[in-house]
């Protein structure tokens, strides 16, 4: 009997945990579409687009308190083992970060307002298209390292993230030379920094999803220092006062 | 007998609440900490100063791993009843709340070497640094309300957001116009851009903890939405290319 009972409740967590790893696919995928949707509404200068991705953020923040206390619950009343507790905290920790995908897509869509000008040069905008890009395959590869329980394919998240902090570097050191050369360009200047450095922020939540997936499948965390290359935070570049 | 066990549970539960309290409490601590010293080190261009911000950044994010660990561990091996296990919900949303403002800390630290110059007027800083008094503020009185569980003060917390938000908006307009004034302050105006709505953000993360306090009071999310007044991601202003 006490093994039947032991039996039902293994199930019943197996139940749990199948049901909240298709809460984060879904989580996942909504987090991708908000981002794409206000990166489309930032490109093609759409307000009503933006504001949109704006609402249904709340979705996101919706299904981030279902997962928490779906977690929780099943915490509660199957008491899981060690390794099973590790799997829920890393539930969690992604629920989180994807969360803050969605928070950051928000703020994107409600800067498309603030953008809709035609001093910025396209090249800009392509640029911020660019790092978007990158940001979702990374997203992307998160999501599956998790589907697949790969640690691998985390690591290699880790690795390519330096890839987006490059761009965004890049692309601040560009925007800072057209202000400074157009004071007409300032104001939409530091909407499209301020999305591209929202960007650059979800390749860092991308690369905590692959490292809560690592800390899942290993026991551990990743063994060295994550690289960065966003080296605009401590930048000072020649002044071009000359124009 | 059943009744001495429950009570051995309950008073093992009441301890593991106690130290899950003092733990947010030196989490709080260290969170309040972080914004002073990183806009210290801001204010007075101290470089060697901002370093030891991000370096001590480390601490908060393992002491809210140790909230995490603890509060799932006392939920597996309490099985507490659904209002205690409110309480822990909050405990883990407060936590991750503290965690995030060490991140916009660290990141007002990276920020003081590109800071390194002597353009932006003295005002500006210290739009800032009233911002962050405001944000401090805010800050003790969310984890107060946690310490006593003051629902009333939960409220008064999220409506006094609003007085943040607005100051944000009003030196996010000033440092336009400097910029676009002076285009030799373009590069330091954007890293004070980014620090101010750090603290900004701060005062959103205060808010969280006051919501996940009147929750925990409660047993519901605060009634009506949360009052705005940053009206920066949408904002245009006339341009001044005549300098």
């Amino acid at each position: 009997m006490a093994i039947a009972i032991t039996d039902h409740t293994t199930k019943a967590f197996d139940a749990d945990l199948l049901e909240l790893t298709r809460m984060i696919a879904e989580m996942g995928g909504l987090a991708e579409r908000q981002l794409i949707e206000a990166v489309d509404a930032l490109v093609k200068g759409d307000r009503a687009h933006g504001e949109r991705v704006v609402l249904a953020d709340s979705l996101l923040d919706a299904r981030q308190r279902d997962v928490e206390l779906k977690a929780i619950a099943t915490i509660a009343t199957r008491q899981p083992m060690a390794i099973d507790l590790r799997e829920i905290v890393g539930i969690l920790r992604i629920a989180n970060e994807l969360e803050r995908i969605g928070d950051l897509a928000k703020n994107i869509g409600k800067r498309v307002d603030g953008l809709n000008g035609e001093l910025m040069p396209r090249k800009a905008l392509r640029g911020v298209a660019h790092m978007t890009e990158l940001a979702l395959h990374l997203l992307r590869d998160a999501l599956d390292s998790f589907a697949e329980k790969d640690g691998t394919k985390a690591i290699d998240v880790r690795n390519r993230d330096e890839e987006i902090d490059a761009m965004y570097t890049s692309l601040f050191r560009e925007l800072l030379t057209y202000m400074m050369e157009d004071p007409g360009t300032v104001a939409f200047g530091i909407h499209l920094l301020f999305c591209a450095k929202n960007i650059e922020r979800m390749g860092d939540h991308a690369t905590n999803i692959a490292e809560a997936v690592y800390y899942m499948v290993e026991g551990h965390a990743f063994a060295n220092e994550r690289p960065k290359a966003d080296a605009t935070s401590g930048m000072t570049i020649a002044f071009n006062t000359s124009h």
